[in-house]
């Protein structure tokens, strides 16, 4: 039993995505914080393995990104649930904080 | 690939707990949110079962619960990560609004 602080990893970098470790020891899950400054865009993605994964964002707006050039808006609030097959990304339109989820750990 | 909106479960039910079933059909995790009003108490819970889950506090604020009458504070922001089979619980100090990711569902 553990608590993690996210107002301990609220670090941005500029122009790129900063990315914290939050649980990766873990054999059911991992999950790891971004903060993507505004216009970073998480490039589309995925790997062909069995999974779920889950996107909520925290703080900021942008969009959901999805095979073939598919744009969802993602506000604070959002959360994203894709297959670890489908490819996802998301873009930032202000600064933006997310946690994903991945399960299994991959 | 699908967006939920946590805008839309903002809803609190008197002195209760209320229940907001996310995702349940997934084979890899279960996600839920729960609302609780001030002063409403999860009860300290656990399952003879390997996985674990974690919580984390998007508004509002109150105590993680654990073994032994543990009590941590918990803020917005703050995740728990406990293993399924530890005891676990949640005070609600304010109202309180809670993501709980279950890996894998039970």
């Amino acid at each position: 039993m553990e608590v993690i602080k996210l107002s301990e990893t609220n670090e941005y970098k500029p122009g790129a995505m900063k990315r914290f470790m939050l649980v990766e020891k873990s054999e059911f899950f991992k999950i790891i914080n971004f903060n993507l400054e505004a216009g970073v865009i998480f490039p589309v993605h995925s790997h062909d393995l069995d999974g779920e994964l889950s996107i909520l964002v925290i703080e900021g707006e942008g969009y959901f990104l999805g095979k073939g050039g598919t744009k969802m808006p993602a506000e604070k609030g959002d959360i994203l649930i894709s297959e670890i097959r489908e490819p996802h990304g998301v873009e930032a339109k202000t600064n933006m904080r997310i946690i994903v989820t991945i399960a299994p750990p991959i």
